[in-house]
């Protein structure tokens, strides 16, 4: 029998390899790291795990991480409920919040429709949304998910759904990056701020 | 006070950030995950530690991992003990086993000279490298350690120490790697190439 990690080793790799993109490298590079460094404390990544699933929960309203029923965010009367932003994943709240522009509320789907990956309308949390219209009638809702084709397709799919309730759907822009040269960009991007240009100073 | 995540989601992104090679971005991915994921099962990373931690140690002798006092190598009374491969870590031996040309045995120092991250000469496994030498009596050395500036100083220290037991020391080839192209090849790598040139047909 060819040499092999014993079994514990073996195990620890296989969990770190389950970790959204980590390869067999970073996965062995991690296990041992776990195992070796002087500072890896692996008891406080334990009780990290730990602690978070026993408080942390999504927000029942908008899906944004909450200790509590109702996340900080929701909780804010201060927060106008006209606009409502639409994101995919509640970390994709925080960004937005932290541009400043953005001072109405969130709903995020905890994913995007990914058949392949079985995730389909009922996987994420548009049912809530439509109810969630219905009962807040906020004046616009703002698609903010990503120009991948799942999150195309996911906007897509909201917006015929949501055409129904009359409310007015905007996306967000798309278009060249920040610090990004037309020489770099793709083919669709550039398509996208040709397409979605504006007059100077205006936009 | 500006929205934040909560302090258990926080924590759990901080302890995932402490793993080798995890940004923030990762880190946060990977938090997301382990909470909302239906097959995450963080149970089985947490028991993974723990098993580990519990069964697993390093081999008294060469450093490999193992699940009691020697490795399976070392108990292996088939192999050589006339080679003795050293490297830096356990996770290097595998690599260099499965290349099915080396039958001796091996010496994991646990690490390199990295003066910076405070390891010397100390915290490696070299004091027992000169014991098993002076008790085993192989008659070759062979340095099988990284190309980088710490792993060469690390080499020269050795060829130093273990000069004072008149072992042969000798080290692994530099030069182009398998599938590498000159055109691609670093300057340094290009001049070992050249320098550790040999007859063709011979080398």
């Amino acid at each position: 029998m060819p040499l092999d990690y014993p079994d514990s080793f073996r195990e620890l790799v296989r969990q770190f390899r389950r970790l959204p993109g980590i390869g067999p490298r970073s996965a062995e590079r991690i296990a041992l790291w776990v195992l070796r460094s002087r500072d890896a404390k692996p008891e406080q990544l334990v009780s990290a795990i730990s602690w978070a699933h026993e408080k942390l929960t999504m927000c029942r309203l908008c899906g944004f991480f909450a200790e509590q029923e109702e996340c900080p965010l929701c909780l804010d009367e201060g927060r106008s409920g006209r606009e409502l932003c639409v994101v995919e994943s509640p970390t994709d709240i925080l960004p937005l919040e932290r541009t400043g522009v953005f001072r109405g509320r969130y709903h995020s789907l905890g994913g995007k429709l990914s058949p392949l990956d079985g995730i389909g309308p009922e996987q994420l949390r548009i049912a809530e949304l439509i109810e969630r219209i219905g009962e807040e009638r906020p004046s616009e809702v703002i698609l903010a998910l990503g120009v991948d084709v799942e999150g195309e397709a996911t906007s897509h799919y909201l917006a015929e759904m949501l055409a129904p309730t009359g409310v007015h759907v905007t996306r967000i822009a798309q278009g060249l990056p920040a610090g990004g040269g037309v020489e770099h960009a793709d083919q669709i991007t550039l398509h996208r701020a040709l397409a979605n240009r504006g007059v100077y100073g205006q936009r």
